[in-house]
């Protein structure tokens, strides 16, 4: 009785290509920023009540779908999109389900495996989406036991397009997406929040408007949290819809579903997917220009700022769904002018929170791995428990191996040849390998008019905090002190402080003044007298490849580095400098030289050589000022370094 | 073979009354101060290895004898002597046991419980002596269990005096000190820390002075760790001794026991149970002045500081043991003039650590107990973890609750005539009560001539820190905003400040302004309303003693209101203000008016009724002001309330 695709954009959506390019450039820290507002409450809360919060507060939300890609490549630029489309604050993204794209397999391009990346990698709120038709009971609970298991907490449920022409109920199959909802609800309980599709102008294929809004309710009845509309192209389609539903008892969230018109044949191609009317009055807009493809964009753009304005300010609607057809400037620009993009989003940690469930309580995090959070991630993944409160005493789980550096979601942005104009490509000794950590430094084209946008150890230009501290940087680094991670001192600013706050407004953020570089060992050895004057000031802990480690801190325990005060709250200690993981943390940043840099030449080669030795030859060094209310002393330990080097 | 009686200085102290009476006045906070040194290690090193780092840091160490009171007002005098004398540093102190007090028990005054509170209570090292002759194995085991479960550590094995003239080896039964000693390291393994006894002069039951040196090696080579020394009255008999036992390869501390002679009568009878002889020179000296108490003391401590600066100059003494009797004059005086005492003893924390090994994490408590440490470590003995790092999400275990308020370590060091003189013989309505408050702050004496010294939330003086905010202080009471516990903020002081320092050195603390009070409901919702204005920067807790609570502290979260930064370490946050805690204290608080201050009058008298009034009608009211790099608003708080009701 009840005829139900799936969901239409979804399944329109899976047959485009994976077309946006990775654009704009973020600081490391910035894209790091987890997208999610500031308050605790949105670590801990399910998906429902996030958005039953935000109703009673009047805080108008959005949110975000995109389709798997079809190449690791595709995936690789479109988690940098999550992390830039995530920086506007999305209540939650959605991953279509792609039937014919093995989409529950461990593939990198899999539904599920870019569902597990927007949410463990990319901290953002994520709704899988998923199909039962033609697929068994046990394919269906493997599917969503695997999905348990990543940490996804939501479920679109929907029917699927049924393969062939002729299509058959089967008797105890999944003939509609009811029959999913009750599934899941039957075998996970409460554990999944579930969301379901629901047809403005009714299902194309439904007897009537009525009958399609029944089939709704009753799917609302067998468990869903909520419903995601189809697109529409004028509010009171949608405002009509809501009173209906209403009207029949239908009392959860529907979120209208919004497409903002970006070309002529893709708006020809999903009308015809979705069996959906466009109204005369954009048709007789559009044909005109078809063949102007930003006149199109503008108009589309202009359409949806219009109907979302009319939808917000009917006073029923607190939250709008994007179809992004993975593209990012559209609905960007529309969410911008709308207001409800998060031009500066609060960040609820100096670093970018995960959002599985089990890294819920995380608030404590080795510093070294600033630049590169995904592969913290990854290589914590296997722990049980996460820091909270305080790092410890040292005895944490073993990290895991970083053996495959090519991981797609750790794999560096740019391709080889762009890495080799950056990076040289020649080298003629340790002073070509200076040159290049200077340029990024300085953000100065290098001798072949290059400029140097990432390095091994970052693959974002430096963060802003960072530049705080650009010419200091520039004048150790042209001098073989090469520096990969650092921050300033900072005595009690505000929490809102736009470069270096983060957590709830009204606090305070704190930091120790942190420097880490590799150098050769003739500069540690200087560096190590001129330490013994800054015995009780400075920590200290340097280290070779081979594991052989100086340090000065006591008893192996951990030093806060970056802390908050805030109303009402303990104390937050977000970043400590750990002994223990440093160890952990030395085998990826020597191991980068090699797999990131050196093999980037011909084996035997000059230029793998001097890599190859500074990997060999280099310690790794952090140093920590404790002194947090005076002046970074550092900069003067680096200096009185090279002066005893003269 | 070997005669060893009863370590003598124990058996004749235990002979002594509990003369002193409680003297000097310590602020409240400082008698809470712990009394070990700074260091992290010092909670987590088991006795001998103290000793060990002491002797190879150099650091000279001393440690402080006492005997087991015969009276619970002697036990209540001896705990605050522990206050007192434990602020000046011990390595650690040692309780006598005392067979004929029932020294196992669970009374007040036993050996058993005693050590118990030293602790426990006091957060004192302590060493528990036991003695094995005429008892049985059964019942050496079970003092022995009783000793670990109360959390001690050390016991002094002994064999303690032969009840009868006619004595005789028992076969297989507890003979002398090694059997002791043996039995404890089969029984317990390497769980306590054992200590013997030494004889410079050797035992004079010995044999032969060879033969007691032969027999002490026995005792160290069946486990024990350390010796303490009998008295001796030359620096050359103890290093004499100790050449001795180095000879025969006796190669544990060995601790000289020291004896400043403090009255004639007191040496005499010493030195008749102990069978040493006084040396002809100290005679000559004495008998002329046997009669000038004041005179022999003087002498007394000359010659003990004579005597340990030529022990500390020989290079092989590190520690110092003191025979106190339980008096604290001449000890504290040959400690000061030694240079060993610590005037100013680091604090780890700004509370009182208890030495219990369950405790050794704990490093966060609510502020409430500021002035009731003991309380609050007796309310919590049965936790079975204590809180570190953070407090945690108030789901802590439950407050023990406080039925016995006469608890004799809990009861008040005034007896009930002081208590009349200093609270009032007869109230003669609220304000009779403002003016007692009003005098606790100011310290000038109330209208009948007698200063106020305690509160029945507070047994001592005000605390030097309170001091500093005397002025403001003093004017809130007097109109009736009743203060019991107060801080100043603090925005990143030195860790040796010596009024609000704590913790290591190098580092900074930092607290938020803090007031709790019992006020009127007239005053309260005056408060209310001004709070109102300050939102979002003053946390506030409100409660009467039916439990009506007023908050507008989120999610029942604890505030941090002390941390401090250290050089290399986690941020350590020792107090909060903790929501779900406030409710336990609140009973206590609310329920010391009764048991302190309205049972020291008549039933149905008008002082005891107006005491109840203020019981039964009265908020407790705590707030802290979040913003601690500004000026403390919460006396702006309190004027704009007394505005309001004007």
């Amino acid at each position: 009785m009840v005829n139900e695709t799936q969901h239409t954009c979804s399944a329109s959506s899976s047959s485009k290509s994976d077309g946006g390019s990775s654009s704009g450039s973020e600081s490391s820290k910035d894209s790091s920023r987890c997208s999610t507002p500031v308050l605790d409450a949105d670590r801990h809360e399910r998906l429902r009540e996030k958005m039953r919060r935000r109703q009673d507060s009047g805080d108008k939300w959005f949110s975000l779908e995109f389709f798997p890609p079809r190449t690791a490549n595709g995936a690789v630029n479109l988690i940098s999109r999550f992390d830039r489309m995530g920086a506007g604050g999305p209540l939650f993204i959605d991953v279509t389900w792609h039937p014919a794209g093995d989409p529950g397999s461990d593939k990198e391009t899999s539904s599920m495996i870019i569902a597990n990346t927007a949410v463990n990698y990319c901290g953002l709120e994520t709704i899988l989406h998923m199909t039962c038709c033609n697929q068994t009971k046990d394919d269906i609970t493997g599917h969503l036991q695997k999905a348990k298991r990543l940490g996804l907490k939501n479920i679109m449920a929907l029917r699927g397009d049924p393969v062939g022409e002729e299509w058959e109920e089967e008797v105890d199959g999944f003939n509609y997406a009811v029959d999913l909802v009750k599934h899941i609800r039957n075998e996970f309980d409460d554990y999944f929040d579930i969301c379901v599709a629901g047809y403005p102008k009714g299902h194309p294929e439904a007897e009537s408007y009525e009958a399609d809004l029944r089939h709704l309710k009753e799917k609302v009845f067998a468990g869903a949290d909520f419903i995601i509309t189809q697109l529409f192209f004028q509010s009171e389609t949608f405002l009509k819809f809501m009173k209906d539903c209403q009207a029949i008892g239908i009392t959860c969230p529907i979120i209208p579903g919004i497409f903002p018109i970006q070309g002529y044949h893709s708006l020809r191609q999903l009308v015809k997917l979705s069996k959906l009317e466009v109204p005369q009055e954009i048709k007789d807009v559009i044909e005109p220009i078809k063949d102007n493809d930003a006149a199109i964009r503008n108009y589309g753009v202009e359409l949806a700022v219009s109907m979302c304005r009319e939808l917000l300010d009917s006073g029923v609607v607190h939250g709008l769904h994007f179809y992004t057809l993975n593209r990012e400037v559209a609905t960007t620009e529309v969410l911008k002018r709308l207001g409800i993009w998060k031009e500066d989003p609060r960040r609820p940690l100096p670093w970018a929170v995960s959002a599985h469930p089990k890294r819920r309580v995380e608030d404590v995090r080795p510093i070294f791995w600033a630049s590169r959070p995904k592969s913290y991630i990854y290589r914590t993944q296997e722990w049980d428990d996460f820091p909270n409160g305080r790092w410890g005493n040292s005895s944490s789980p073993a990290f895991g191996e970083l053996k495959d550096y090519y991981l797609f979601y750790l794999k560096s942005k740019s391709p080889r040849e762009e890495l080799l104009k950056m990076w040289g490509e020649e080298l003629t000794g340790e002073e070509s390998v200076f040159e290049v950590f200077t340029c990024y430094i300085t953000g100065e084209p290098n001798k072949n008019g290059h400029k140097v946008t990432c390095m091994p150890w970052n693959d974002d230009p430096l963060a802003t905090e960072t530049n705080l501290l650009k010419e200091q940087l520039e004048k150790v680094n042209r001098r073989g002190i090469l520096t990969i991670n650092s921050q300033p001192n900072i005595n009690g600013k505000p929490s809102t402080d736009p470069i270096v706050g983060w957590g709830p407004s009204g606090g305070y953020v704190f930091q120790k003044a942190y420097l880490e570089f590799f150098a050769s060992s003739e500069i540690v050895t200087a560096l190590l007298k001129v330490l013994k004057k800054y015995e009780l000031r400075v920590n200290y802990h340097i280290v070779n490849v081979k594991g052989q480690n100086i340090t000065n801190a006591p008893d192996l325990q951990p030093n806060a580095v970056t802390w908050g005060i805030f109303p009402g709250r303990e104390i937050i200690q977000p970043t400590v400098v750990d002994p223990v993981s440093f160890l952990s943390w030395k085998d990826e940043a020597f191991a980068l030289w090699i797999e990131q840099w050196a093999k980037l030449y011909e084996e035997e080669s000059p230029s793998r050589m001097i890599i190859q030795y500074i990997h060999d030859n280099y310690y790794l060094v952090n140093l920590v000022d404790n002194d947090f209310p005076l002046e970074n002393c550092l900069w003067q330990v680096v200096d009185d370094t090279f002066e005893l080097l003269n």
